[in-house]
This record gives structure tokens, C-alpha cells and sequence, in this order.
């Protein structure tokens, strides 16, 4: 599993945007910038100018993830097709974290190549790829629905590889955006 | 694989929108309102009052139709959760169309099986579902959304499994409202 | 300014949605399906469910609380345009309830019935009507959506126009929904 | 009116995106990049990949123009609030381009104008400001969605005011993205 951001979210136009509402001057003191987007956006439910900054991330992590990150709306995505990559890359199960459980998804993981190897259709040896399997994919949220994106998937109650994944998400968001999301 | 259509799906709420924007009355002669927001929708292109008619499906299919179908975001879904149903329901697996892989699909079945009964929990043995898993799921799409699922996903290069799904859920809809999706 | 609820709305899709993640039985008794829609969808944060849920409003009201409306995007709209019925219909504006800025507007009705009266474009027209200026439009939201639009409408802040169609659509709610919404 | 771009459309990411769906290289060459791109998104309807290129304006228009604006929900809008400034600035009107109408339109400003002067509330004051009324406000739309922008909105069918403004936003597009985008 690996995270990156690939992008360099900032805060201005969240700041530009709080300044077109109330026709008043941006900040230049990030300290002072903070404080009134917290106001303005958490204090007063005015989120809708938290989708002026985007977090762009790459993540490779298991189909389980991708499954439940897939599931969030307000956001866009680019994955890693198997029907165009399976028979040319290396075949790659994240580890489950139970011995047992990952020694038969290694014996899995060879079936799984024998059959790319004879020759069949990735479409049909797609249907074999457990949800350990490995896929990449670029994430684009903005900050308003990544709010709720770690709110639901940093919480206990989450899947342990999406947790996981949310919690090294949360620690690519630069320090000064922290006040955007509780932990 | 099974494709139900749960609701009644009306275009009288379609009929009513257009005849809000124009201030016209609404039509009582079914071919008319067909005609009429053939002409609005498609060729006029004011496809925003295509929202106004809801489809909702209960779809039982493998992890690969729900991956993909989990990718159309203007759509709404409920899906039967492997954490709290793993341990609890049959294990079913799609078939694949290719005998060598069903066959390695059918032990790799047995393996899963025997973790569930060795008490595994289910967060960890869903990582061994393979793509062939069988989920099911509701999900609703409005109409605009729908056109749009039906381009993509009845198209030649769609993968052959959700092709048949969406050609499932083609046949379902109401003979007097598929002037509204080219096959 | 009228508002009227023109669906039947539902929460059993809700429940079957909550039955089919689950995969345990649907309620028929109301009360056990609040309670369990309550703990699922409020206690658990899984509000996605809510989707399963419409509520079609016909609201005629002025065009301060169109704008404010619209600027809410998870919703479906159909609105009655200027273009093709200004010059067919009655100019109606809300009263303000102020009575000199009233009589103020009731003087501009003159001078644009005037100007339709001249033959003017519609399109042209219409770039005088003020937001006191009554629009007709169907809304259609789900409840997830309607949650975070009582939020922010009902609330004291908002301007006094749309509160005012904010609580006549919290009236309509059935009775036995509203403990999906605080007031 | 007046239109600037305020950001720096970038199509690097949308080819990024591309490259990881396909696991191919990112293209150095610029128009190999832009017929790649056209390929993909454009020939194959691979459309999501274009929600990573935003473009953002600062737009300063009539009110009519953000009522048209605020329609379209696959983007995000921060707008002066007449709340906060009408009783601090200048009160603008952009020309109707009919002479008679614009005298009476300049009439009806210094009435507004001797309203705000009376010290009215903004709140009530507002309900009288004419669809000719100047608003500013921020939007981004990405790629994809602004494709339906232009496609609705640079049409002779619509209405004269939201044409000029698509139109001064068509001319900021930067000269190599302009394949995306059919005028």
C-alpha cells in the first residue's frame, strides 16, 4: 500500500472565494487566512467554498479499498484497467495480515498466473483477482467531501485497509490544513 | 446473475416538469407526452427534466459489475455488506464462461469456505473474494443518469459482465420508455 | 408563495436498502423500521441510504429563494422560464412586507407590464424582473440531500424568503418522517 | 461583464490519469499528449478522465446569468452576497442593449438606491434588485462538465446574456485545450 499526493492543495481560493461573498479583502497572514476560513466555512456551514481546494492523490492498495473508495460520489477517479494491464505487469496481492489467509492467496497468486500465462482473456482472469489484489488509481477530492471521506473512513468502525489508507491520506494534508478535518 | 426492477417507473412526473417550464398542460394521450419529450429532452437537449423519472434495480451480480457499476456516481446504491454477511449466507461465485477457470474458481470456493469455518472474521477473509464473488445490491439511477449508463455499458467494449447486466436492465424498462435509450 | 408536496413520500425503499446491506428482513412494523432507519442512517453515519427516499415539491415562490434554492446542486429542478411565458401569464410579485419598498414594486409591475404590452423580447424583459418576481418550479430532493437543506434554510441566519418556503416544506413532511430531520 | 481565468488550466493531470488506466508512459510531447487525449475522452467516451483539468473564472454579470449558472450542479460557485455588500457598494445594472428598457432600468436604481439610503435591510432591499443587477462570483468547472457548458450555453438557442458570457469564457481557454472543447 502507498499513498501519495500528487498535487500541491492550497488554501487561496478558499480564501479568494470567502473574499467574493463578502466583498472583503483576501488574507496574507496565513494565520488570520486559517482563522476565518474555520469561521466562515466550519463555524458558519458555509462549506460549499471548501471545494475551491483540491487534494490529489495516487494510491496503490487492494481491490477492497478501491471498492469502498469507489463508493464515494463527490469526487473523480482514474483506475488502472486489468483488462489492459493484467498480462503485462506483475500480479500483486496486498497482505492480509492473517498467515494462514495469505499463504493460500500466494498459491492463489500463481494459479492466477498460470492462467495469464496459458493465454486467457484478461476480461476472464479478471474474474479470479481477489479483493487483496493491487490496483493504482488517481483520486481528485476536494476538501468539503474529503471532510466527510475522513470522517467515515478514518473512523474505528471502518474497514482495516481503508482506515489504513485514509490515515496515511491524512497525514500527506499539509499541517496548515489540518483544522479542516478532525482526526 | 439477476436484474430486478423494483419500482413502477412513471414519466408523468418527466411530463409535468416540461409542462412547468413552458407553462403548457400536461398531456393525457400517452403517444403525445412520448413525443413531446422525445422532442424537450432529446432534441432540444433539456435532458435536466429526464431526473424526474426514477429507475431502481435489485442486482445480484459478481464484484466486477459492482466495481464498475460503483463507478457511475449519479446514481444512488445499497449493497449487501461482506462484514456483516460473509459468515452468515452461501458463498457464490458468477460463472466465468471459461471451464479451467471455473473449475480453479470452484476449489479456491472450498478454500474460503474452510476460513469462515475456521472462524476467520470476515474483514479479513473478504481480502480472498475473488471478482466473481456474487454481491447484491439496489441501486437507482434517474433517467439522464441512465442514458448515460446504457452508452457506456450496452457498448461492444464494455466488459462482457456488465454488459449483460446492463442488457438485463435494458429489457426491464417499460416498453414505452425505451424512446428514451438507444440499444 | 405556495408550496406543495406533490409525491407519496416512502421510507420502505429506505428499509429495503437497509435490509439489503444487512441482508436481514425488511419491518412492517413502522415504528421497529423508524427506529432501525434512525440507528443506521443518524446513530451510524450511513447516510447514503437516505438516497432511497424522494420528496417532490411544486413551490411557487420569488426568485431571491430560486436563486438561493439552485445554488443547492444534489436535487433535481424544473422551472418555468421567462422565456416562454412571460408574456402569456400575470406578473406576480411576493410582497416584501415592507410597505414602501411594496408600493415601490407594485409601481415597477406597471412599467413592465408596460414594456410586454410594447412588444418587448421576453428575453429582454425579463432583465427587469426583480427577485421579488414569482417563479413556479417542481424540486425533486432525497432525503439525505433534504437533511442538509433543512440545515442550513430553517436556521435562523437564512434569509427570511426561503425560511419561510423552508418551513412550509417541513410541514409537508410526513409525520412519520421527521425524525429525519430537526427542525 | 467581464470574465477572467483565474487559474491555470493544466491538461498534464488528465494525461497522468490516462497513463495510469493504461499503465503507459505520460507523453512529453504536447501534441501527442493533446491526440492522445482526444482519443481516449473524446473518440472512446473515456469522458471522467477530463474531470482533472479545472478551470475557474471570476465572472461579473447579471443576475439572470447566475440564475442560468446556478443550474448546472457539477460545479462549484462562491457569489457575492447581497447580504453583506449591497449597503457598502455601488448598486451596477448591465445594459439590456434596449434603450427604452435601460432608461427605466436607471430609474429604478436610484429608487433602490433611495431605499438603501433610507436604511432598509439588504435582506428586503434585494427583493427589488432587477435580473439587470451585477453580481460577482467565482466558478469552477472541470473539463468535462464544462464541455456541457458550452455545449448548452454557446448555442444560438440560448439566452443572449449567459451566450456572451460563455463565449468571453470559450475566448480564455487556453488555445490547446480548445480540442476539448466544440464551439
Amino acid at each position: 500500500m502507498k499513498v501519495e499526493l500528487i498535487n500541491e492543495p492550497s488554501l487561496e481560493l478558499v480564501d479568494k472565494a470567502r473574499s467574493e461573498c463578502y466583498d472583503k479583502p483576501i488574507h496574507t497572514n496565513p494565520e488570520k487566512r486559517e482563522k476565518s476560513i474555520n469561521n466562515v466555512c466550519n463555524v458558519y456551514k458555509h462549506s460549499s467554498l471548501l471545494e475551491f481546494a483540491d487534494y490529489i492523490f495516487e494510491i496503490t492498495a487492494d481491490t477492497k479499498v478501491l471498492l469502498e473508495m469507489s463508493r464515494h460520489r463527490l469526487m473523480s477517479m482514474a483506475c488502472k484497467s486489468s483488462r489492459y494491464t493484467l498480462d503485462k505487469g506483475e500480479v500483486i496481492f496486498e497482505k492480509v495480515g492473517d498467515p494462514e489467509i495469505d499463504i493460500h492467496l500466494s498459491k492463489w497468486k500463481t494459479v492466477i498466473e498460470d492462467m495469464i500465462a496459458l493465454g486467457k482473456k484478461n476480461d476472464q482472469v479478471a474474474m479470479m483477482l481477489p479483493q487483496a489484489y493491487q490496483y493504482r488509481w488517481l483520486v481528485k477530492f476536494n476538501a468539503r467531501s474529503l471532510q466527510n471521506f475522513f470522517n467515515l473512513r478514518l473512523d474505528k468502525h471502518a474497514h482495516y485497509k481503508i482506515r489504513e489508507v485514509a490515515q496515511e491520506m491524512y497525514k500527506l494534508i499539509p499541517e496548515d490544513h489540518k483544522f479542516l478535518f478532525s482526526k
